[in-house]
């Protein structure tokens, strides 16, 4: 077992990376108020690894309420969050009773916002079972619902008070899964470490092999990048926006195409792509790492262009996504591979010159 | 005008109190991010004083989207706060665009939910347009909505950036909200400050009156006292449970009627009698002291006794009360006018004798 500590003053966590985690209760107790427990998962990862949890957090004498809910992001929204709370309240769960998210990225913004919200906040444990969970949102208190009118556009920080992140989890994880979440690992690469993105160009094979050393590695070096500009950014007014590489023409295509048609990992993917080129195009970029990218994008199984959406439809998205600011869409760029930038100033000319060239004919 | 300081560290903000407040956008710009707002209002606040503020706030060089919400305790719901977030979106508001609450309990606490939660918390600004606002709900970012099974169940803490308190806005508030209000003023007296409670038994009726010199008194020493509380104790871990004192009682009286059959401030009116009579069943309080709250209770228009519900269903809504710690409900309890205790011991006889003393018969 590996462990990083996200340091946030009085709101720092630890993250435990390893084998047999979900077994460890003895990591989870002593971070408790009192022990009592509410584990939110869906009905897939219920069925995988809820009863295992359970019983270890029942083995160390913690009072447990199972509350499942349907799978999929279109369940991330205000109906499913309800019969959470109903779930609580049906429960007599107060504000010393924990909320345990079990499962992906879904479970963990629902089961996160749940938290934040319920009684005003109760306490918060994350046991993360996808890639893209364990690397991206068990660092950084973003949790969120859906709103008809874009993702994640509900939300609250709300920090975990420990996070258990069982590779063994991702033994289960269908491919399409893995590959989704090694969008993320790839962008923690761009952004800010070279040598972890040539070390996933070297090492993608056993990796997609799901090589136990090889997870563990990613998840670890994602976490800690993460868990770097969170802490100096946690309310993300400045440093923290870097890690929306991809994202700007990502959640655009997850809202254009409704969300849950592409994986949010394979819609990053594309918005790397989509943002390299455009960083190119401003001139801040060379080609070569252009290349790059793309093709450990490919190499990983993960789109390099978006779907054919309209132009404007895309510019509208883009401009609705919730890091726009007055109505001005920042960008996020890479000046090299391991170098991000914002810039707000990019001209609607260079946006739709990339929309042109990096989507789907 | 006078002015009081919340102290909560880097979430520090003034409540000015005055005649003439609403007009005075020059209070609200300085803590402004950028000149951009959206203010959340009820149908009836919205024809007595949205005009006033929107007006002062474009003069001043804001831009103000307008968004108003039926008026009502019922409307605290999420269904309502779906449309403030779908105005929010459609008129593209960011995280930059502060959201002000303009009039009561129940505005403030659905526009202040929405701001805590408007793309993971937007700035908030407070415009109470009640007594019971002003004195209470102005001090301590306390934001929520109810849910079927319980009143305030989900919400967050979220600090506003400045309060404008006008009391001009007093005028037009029915006689009935004003006696509601003054409930909150007697329990700042009766838990903390044996002066302004002798000062009110003195001063009833120029407040019911409504002078404005009294009016201004009454909701500045809530106010101190109140941010004292708060300040201590900014997430209700400890001592500013003291302030829930006749709301145990209270909020079942409106959970059991339905809500808004009582107002809150009634039914914490009769919330404070029950608790003073159990106070003195539990030989903490003396029989006169109990008098004195009843009278000037009775004296201010609010009742004294709760409605005749069944004693096991008052049981019942007081354990699902979010105060409720592992299903043992505590009490807040006077020990004298003046000063305040919280009992987690208390036994289910003397609540029951309390149930049969102080309802209607």
């Amino acid at each position: 077992m590996q462990t990083v500590r996200v340091a946030l003053g009085p709101r720092s966590y630890p993250i435990h990376i390893g084998s047999g985690l979900l077994r460890r209760a003895d990591l989870v107790v002593p971070a408790l108020p009192r022990r009592r427990a509410a584990i939110v998962t869906n009905t897939t990862v219920a069925r995988l690894h809820l009863e295992p949890l359970a019983a270890a957090l029942a083995a160390a004498g913690v009072a447990c309420v199972r509350i499942v809910v349907p799978d999929g992001e279109d369940h991330k929204d205000w109906a499913t969050l309800d019969t959470v709370f109903d779930a609580l309240l049906e429960h007599r769960c107060d504000r010393q009773t924990a909320i345990v998210a079990l499962g992906g990225g879904v479970v963990g913004d629902l089961a996160g916002f749940a938290a934040a919200t319920y009684q005003r906040g109760v306490p918060f444990v994350q046991v993360p079972t996808t890639l893209l969970a364990q690397v991206d949102s068990s660092v950084g208190g973003k949790t969120a619902i859906n709103h008809a009118r874009g993702k994640n556009m509900v939300g609250a920080f709300h920090q975990p008070l420990v996070v258990l992140a069982d590779t063994d989890t991702l033994a289960t994880l269908p491919d399409r899964e893995l590959r989704a979440g090694l969008a993320e690992v790839i962008k923690h690469g761009a952004i800010r470490d070279a040598g972890l993105f040539a070390w996933l160009e070297a090492n993608l094979e056993p990796l997609l092999g799901r090589d136990p050393e090889a997870l563990a590695h990613v998840v670890k070096r994602s976490v800690e990048i993460k868990a770097e500009v969170v802490a100096a950014d946690e309310r993300e007014a400045g440093e923290r926006a870097l890690l929306n590489f991809g994202h700007t023409f990502g959640h655009a295509i997850e809202a254009g195409l409704g969300y849950g048609s592409w994986l949010h990992g394979e819609a990053v993917g594309a918005g790397m792509a989509m943002a390299a080129d455009l960083s190119a195009r401003l001139g801040l970029l060379d080609g070569a790492s252009v290349d790059r990218l793309r093709r450990v994008l490919a190499r990983a199984g993960l789109p390099v262009a978006g779907p054919r959406l309209d132009a404007d439809r895309y510019v509208e998205l883009m401009a609705i996504d919730k890091k726009a600011r007055g109505g001005r869409t920042p960008f996020i760029l890479l000046e090299r591979l391991g170098a991000a930038v914002i810039r707000s100033d990019v001209a609607p000319e260079a946006v739709r010159a990339t929309l042109d060239a990096c989507t789907e004919s």
